[in-house]
């Protein structure tokens, strides 16, 4: 399992990933599922990737290997962000055919969701999620933000706080708390944590830290969370017995 | 979409269910889930229900008529809660099989969830969930709750708080808290919220409150769980961007 999420707001964008990938309980790896290409001067861009793990590494290095090699068409040609998104979704839905038509098993699941976000100087900064299919939606300003993976779990907290106007920081700290969330209620997701933090209109200076499972900080935010949370539920108002709308049952 | 909660506690046992039932987003539908049967003396079994509203409904029904044609086997009859849940397993089998025999739609789901608990004067108090396969399993005395339906979004506050030590009362409102952060996350999952509260060996004093959406104290207790939880996220530790584990992407 993955919990990836992603966020664009006024000053930017943040993108955050688990680190675990898992084919079975006995079997639990570290990946990281998040990848930045900023080799292009003037541009900047972060993919996010949950799904069959030899589909999102393939896509990944196919895009690399694009820029490497100065194909006719790759994140260095790609005139808009939309462009991109269709070359990623080309990419990803030829991978997967591949290896579909490879397997003679019926349950066999190619399928990988990314998080695809970037600029390029001088456009607006963008979001979007490119779908199995190819296809790929931006999020509404109105809920600017995007997961993919075990998202669940870790949504109600962002549904409360993440707006247009949000800071770039409380946007991180608020991935963090949904991601505590998220592996607290799944095995199959786990640190290390990765977060990434871009600001408009600067595409050397993202901020990249990462998170183990002994971080301090991350130590830190999960147990003042924990007590916060306890606190926040210890002070609501009490469950008033005999209320209005009370009644014994069969009384 | 449906979201019932149920958890047993030292004292007894707290239900909850939300009454939203939808068939596509054009056919929305009020039904109680919470279904309760106390007349037979020395007895108590409450029943909350997921799934197809066919099925949920027949067994029910098929409950309520063994009970009132004193059949050989009915909640009259059976000696354990083990043999309650083996005896509404069948019923809830048989109702799938024949309709579905009679679909001929391969899309078609006549799939029930169940959470069944009760006492029997003179037994312990007990609770379980059972599949549509007919089996059932009680939950751990270390995470004892059970959910059906939309159970992701309101999962974590149920893991934080409810413990085997932990009062009705407590239990109620952790309760009201998870199905508040349901609601804001899937508009399949509507008021009004029914809530049980059978406390041990009290079978005909069962507490059952209804809150509808306008209810004082269900608006009351949203409105103070939405600020204490901004305030316990604001009274966070700020992200420190310049940390030990900080580097620039690339630079």
């Amino acid at each position: 399992m993955t919990y990836c999420l992603a966020a664009i707001v006024n000053d930017g964008m943040v993108f955050m990933s688990d680190s675990r990938t898992n084919a079975g309980i006995d079997q639990l790896g570290v990946y990281s599922k998040m990848h930045v290409f900023d080799e292009v001067e003037g541009r900047f861009f972060a993919l996010l990737s949950a799904g069959n793990l030899a589909t999102t590494q393939a896509v990944v290095a196919q895009i690399r290997r694009d820029l490497r090699e100065d194909a006719d068409q790759s994140l260095a040609t790609c005139k808009r962000l939309r462009d991109a998104c269709e070359y990623i979704g080309v990419l990803s839905q030829a991978v997967q055919e591949k290896y579909t038509a490879q397997s003679e098993s019926d349950t066999f699941n190619a399928e990988a969701n990314f998080i695809f976000g970037g600029q390029i100087l001088g456009q607006e900064t963008k979001l979007f999620q490119i779908y199995p299919q190819g296809n790929f939606v931006e999020p509404t300003a109105l809920a600017p933000f995007l997961q993919i993976g075990e998202q669940k779990y870790g949504k109600p907290i962002l549904d409360r706080i993440i707006r247009s106007e949000t800071s770039l920081e409380t946007v991180a700290l608020c991935g963090l708390v949904s991601m505590d969330s998220t592996i607290r209620s799944n095995a199959g997701v786990g640190p290390p944590i990765e977060l990434l933090i871009y600001r408009n209109d600067t595409p050397t200076l993202a901020l990249q830290m990462s998170f183990d499972e002994g971080d301090p900080y991350w130590l830190k935010i999960r147990a003042t969370w924990e007590q916060n949370l306890r606190d926040a539920f210890a002070n609501l108002p009490a469950l008033d017995m005999p209320n209005p709308t009370f009644r014994v049952v069969d009384s």
